[in-house]
């Protein structure tokens, strides 16, 4: 038994200037931003606690947009949704790249977003 | 004077079966899907009416996902989007499609969800 759900949105960008990158979003969706401690690859929109997330991503990938689905158990998430039809891509740090059926990227994360608990999908 | 405010994320796939389309989503996502009716072109996935929409599109480029801007005035939105770097694509019915400065392809669209006047962004 895990739980799952909906995590939030990356905007990924192909792009050396972070900052600029998401200046231009943050001004776009009028959020204010504010860089991923440590990390110099994140910057982090403010889409209000109880929404998903959005957050700007330096990438050396093509520039896109992908989501993120969040897990208390990544492997058992995983492998539901291999049943699906989706396929494992592979393992970045404490997460994992999924590639959906109908083509698109996507990450299974470890569950961090408030109200995960009592809000998120149970699976059997 | 207008408002505008992020949307809510369209799902792009390169499909011409947008059921299953739909159902993978549906079923990843942990989310009932329902068609929009009368276009053939929609799976509307419930995000919960105060969240961000996420909709399932049958499309004949490449799978994607793209998020869109509501706004009380597409063409005050369109310049002021303008003038932070992005550039308009063209017209599809009542939106915009533009592309942002990072790459990636956005719609502007008429604003429809629900509490848009007290929670959208105001610009002079």
């Amino acid at each position: 038994m895990h739980k799952s759900r909906l995590a939030g949105f990356i905007i990924d960008c192909e792009t050396d200037d972070l900052k600029s990158a998401g200046r231009f979003w943050s001004e776009a969706l009028g959020m204010t931003s504010r860089p991923e401690p440590g990390s110099g690859k994140y910057m982090i929109l403010d889409s209000g606690e109880e929404n998903p997330y959005v957050e700007v991503q330096k990438v050396a990938h093509p520039s896109r947009v992908h989501l993120d689905i969040e897990s208390d158990d990544i492997e058992a998430e995983v492998a539901r949704l291999e049943k699906l039809g989706a396929r494992r891509i592979g393992v970045i740090k404490n997460w994992c790249v999924m590639e959906a059926p109908t083509g698109q990227r996507f990450c299974v994360v470890p569950a961090e977003r408030p109200g995960f608990a009592a809000k998120a999908n149970q699976w059997d």
